[in-house]
């Protein structure tokens, strides 16, 4: 099947309307120039009834109309986790292009169904990991590309939610490993642009015993071995009660560079006690928007350009290895290539 | 003459549509929930043709289009200072609640016009003092209000733009004491909440001899007494390679409270030659676009809930005595009181 | 009289061993390689003998047995402010070199006595204006000596002690604008590198009424005309409950440059109330040891290489003409020449 | 043997004159105000000379001559690391109380030799664990101990070096695990409070393939897991060209703590390229010479108080057997226990 060109303004299609489906659906509509929203959609009708009316956006009532429509070139899949692989091929089988949320799947197999129905079809698709198109992550990216650096030695990355999600989120997440370092490997990769060779994965239930009872971890460390040689560690935790701390630090030849957190306000008090300044900004509603709208950009750009999305296929289907292998490494006490997760898998990833 | 109530959204027309216009309408079109555009307007048509076309709005071809339409509650006058108070006045005598960019004009009689044309008709009013609205400042200030910093004793304020406006501007501009340091006479009573008694003002011509050539300085520094006992000191430049510098402090008797510049962003680069940090934001539309966001927001909150503004017209008055007090102290090489320029005008202000 | 070489060891006796003499000592005695301390004096002889004992020093009972010693190079002048201008005279009569405390005398025709003496003798002076050898404001200097800011617009300088002293010192100091604001001048001169022109100042009672009842102000405003166009501005404050503030900041054409405030450590703490860092150093004390180590290194060094001490006479005499002259602006409402405070004491300065 | 009673100024032999000996006699003479320095002894005669010469100090020609002497309360251990069990011994014997340089040993066997002589004879003991006497990391420690960030969760640590030493000291070193990470592994368990359970290395030769020839590495990362449930990361580099890079965080359930660097000074510079500040200190004696002076008042403290050092023989002994447990866990590639090395020395422990 062969995709007509687009061009701007591409008119993107919102599939889910929960919380990052409505923030993406009201990016599209009122911060992005080159992008329109043809229709909103929730498996719940009321949701998309409800986003549609805030925004003024038709709602569509059926995946269908949205896939058979020509008023319609893109759709931004931001439904729950186990609908994307479906959504990939209705919207490959359809000639769309395709904005996926992370992760594509927990399912490595499943990620390489959709990843084969997508190469069938040659239509463009973009996974969603929206940190690398912060500002402040991007300039660290991009003083190792430019050679600042020198030669990568060490990546250290420390990456904590403010608060631990519900217990019901948690037990169909895939676990901490796939639900909030699946963001980390993926920042290993971009910033070393270096595969990951292998991972040893610790981990401790410090903040909730709920959460492991729930089968999962809520305070893990993990080192990774990368091609290049350099090693990467990256620290999670469901909790940090001062706010969404996210750092990136890598360490070459050269020189560092680093991440820092921005404070919610640059205010500064001083009093006999010492030094005060604001929280962290509290969440990634807070600290990522303008991350998400240069997202669209790159998406829209990437489109109406002809280029390949800076963010490919494979940049989702390496970060769930890596997280499978985090979770092997962790059960059984040892250092776990991701080779070895490939492998068994044997899926077809030509 | 009765003013109705207002009801949310809010529809406020944009007159003039240069820079700042375009910004205002921009952000009450998309960013503020509870606003709608119903017109924009510009004195050259194809100004306002193109805004309307980028941002999906109607364009008026007559101002009276305007004030006679029951289609619009609110004006935000963003047009050249001279044509401020003439639409003031239009506005007031159409019942629409009133939006104006500082300075009201920089002629103490027309200002007194124009408010006296205000409080006859009884139309809310603000006047458009962003920095009030930063969330950098506004922490300032609460330090101040709640008592963190306890007596204020000194104030210090920075404030210099990255480069010269044009010299075309600079001649109409009423000179940096009314052009650049009306800002900060603004917030040096904001954050105190004290009026201004007496200005002692030194300048210089260091950045561009044609600025001097066209009567104006571009260094300058300003000192003020308050009404409570408390000093401000000012400094302005039309140039700080660096970028936009912002900064406004206050030692009290039980601390002090700074409002520090933010950079553009938070990445470090640390190598043999030292550490590195970008740069602040290059000029106000890099930076105080929250602050812009969050003036609309209280504007239509005042008007809908029938609250009094909270930027008055006196707010916008007192500034442009202090500015004109800045000029005379500067010119006859002694403090000047802010007495003596409203005595001699003998304006009514009750 | 022709003076001998002087080679190291420079044998140093301090004359005077209150709080800032005991320092010297301490800091001759430990902490300078290049000097000893053969005598250590005080009018009060138990406190000589206090600090000779604590270190191990020598103790003179008479100034006589110091000038007429043969073991003694040079003197350290740290006796009270009314004293100095006699230990001048007589170290030059005796050909000592000589480092002396600021301010050489609060009285400008004292001043103009011991430098003619001085000048008469051919002995090397070093006045004490310790804040030129702190690191991060020498930065400062060198940033501008170099070029790396072109050249000078602004000047900003905060100087805020932590809170104040006796009243019985402050009658006794001259005032803050000879006591405080004096070492501010001689960095106004120090960065800048061009004589004061002009002062004007403004000053309030905001700490203490007892401070304003003994005839002094607590919280004060300086803005400075330099030779070279540029301007500067002070604050100065008796009291900033949260530490010793002292802060240096040149805008030139090229950039800026600040001395920021070290904190009393670099620790950070996070929790959901916000940042929280140390204090400041609480006092000069705390601050400013290395720079008084630096100083010494610098008066050894230039006498045994046979330079000019590099903070010299007339380093001493402008501030305080300065500072004569911020007391004439504060008293009369206007600004103040340096030429007519000098012109006006006829003193030969040639 | 029992110990008398020591009293200030406590009587410090110094053993070792190369550079930490150096600075050690230096500090105990010049800075530490309740110790003196009766002798100073090194191996090789001319270096004992060069410094007592330079100091001040008498020089000792034999270890018997300060081990029989009467003048001599304590000995400070400075020399190469395989002379220290038997220099131990020999004070233990003498009763004179003991300062040792870290690493007691890098045998196991002679740790617990030494230690067993230390208890046999009674004298006290400390080890020269320096950065826990850094007021910056001695708060990250205190807060923790005080309760302000509640359980501890996480512990991340960055320690690397400006640049590798010589191959030569490489070669004797321990290799890096053992002469860079224990001072790593002491400081997860200083600010912890909690035993080190298991260690997990990861480690590469990314600086000089000589490190790797002479068979060590120059790159590592270890994580470890403590008996309270917390997991600490630490990296380790020999070359951070940035200087001497030395951080402590930790998180736990009320908030984090974290010593930042501090640099070499806080000057700033703004341009049209960004921000720029000072390095950081270069090394070790750029940074750490206040927490040695710290350390020496404990040590001196605590021995004429009769109190226990504050870092005991069990300090020094504990990350000797993590650093063999890191090599281990490198070597073999899995998660190695501290029992683990432990049951198999065997030692006497009790």
């Amino acid at each position: 099947m062969s995709l007509g060109p687009i061009t701007k303004p591409v008119r993107i299609a919102v599939l889910g309307a929960g919380r990052i489906g409505q923030m993406h659906a009201e990016l599209l509509a009122r911060r992005v120039d080159g992008a329109t929203v043809p229709f909103v959609f929730d498996a719940v009708a009321a949701t998309a009834e409800a986003v549609g009316a805030r925004l003024g956006l038709a709602v569509a009532s059926t995946i269908d109309e949205i896939m058979s429509s020509d008023q319609v070139d893109a759709v931004a899949i931001c439904s729950s986790t186990d609908t994307h692989v479906e959504l990939i091929e209705a919207a490959a089988a359809a000639g769309k292009a395709i904005f996926c949320e992370k992760p594509i799947s927990l399912d490595l197999a499943l990620v390489d169904r959709g990843l084969a129905a997508v190469r069938a079809s040659g239509v463009p698709l973009m996974i969603g990991f929206n940190r690398r198109f912060d500002p402040t992550h991007r300039a660290v990216r991009d003083a190792v590309a430019n050679g600042k650096v020198g030669d990568v030695h060490l990546v250290r990355i420390s990456s904590r939610d403010p608060s631990p999600p519900p217990i019901a989120y948690i037990k169909v997440s895939g676990g901490i490993f796939l639900d909030m370092t699946i963001h980390d490997f993926d920042m290993a990769r971009y910033v070393t642009g270096s595969e990951i060779v292998s991972v040893t994965a610790k981990g401790a239930v410090r903040v909730d015993p709920a959460i492991g009872e729930a089968g999962d971890l809520d305070t893990v460390v993990i080192v990774i071995e990368h091609a290049n040689g350099a090693i990467t560690t990256i620290d999670n935790s469901r909790q940090a009660v001062y706010g969404y701390d996210q750092r990136v630090e890598v360490l070459g030849s050269a020189g560092m560079v680093a991440s820092e957190n921005p404070l919610a306000t640059t205010t500064l008090f001083r009093d006999a006690s010492g030094t005060h300044q604001d929280t962290l900004p509290y969440f990634f509603l807070d600290r990522y928007v303008p991350s998400y709208v240069n997202e669209w950009h790159a998406f829209v750009d990437a489109i109406t350009n002809g280029n390949a999305p800076p963010v490919s296929g494979n940049d989702g289907r390496a970060p769930l290895i890596a997280g499978l292998a985090a979770w092997r490494s962790y059960r059984e006490g040892r250092t776990v290539t991701t080779a070895e997760i490939d492998d068994q898998h044997g899926g077809d990833r030509s």
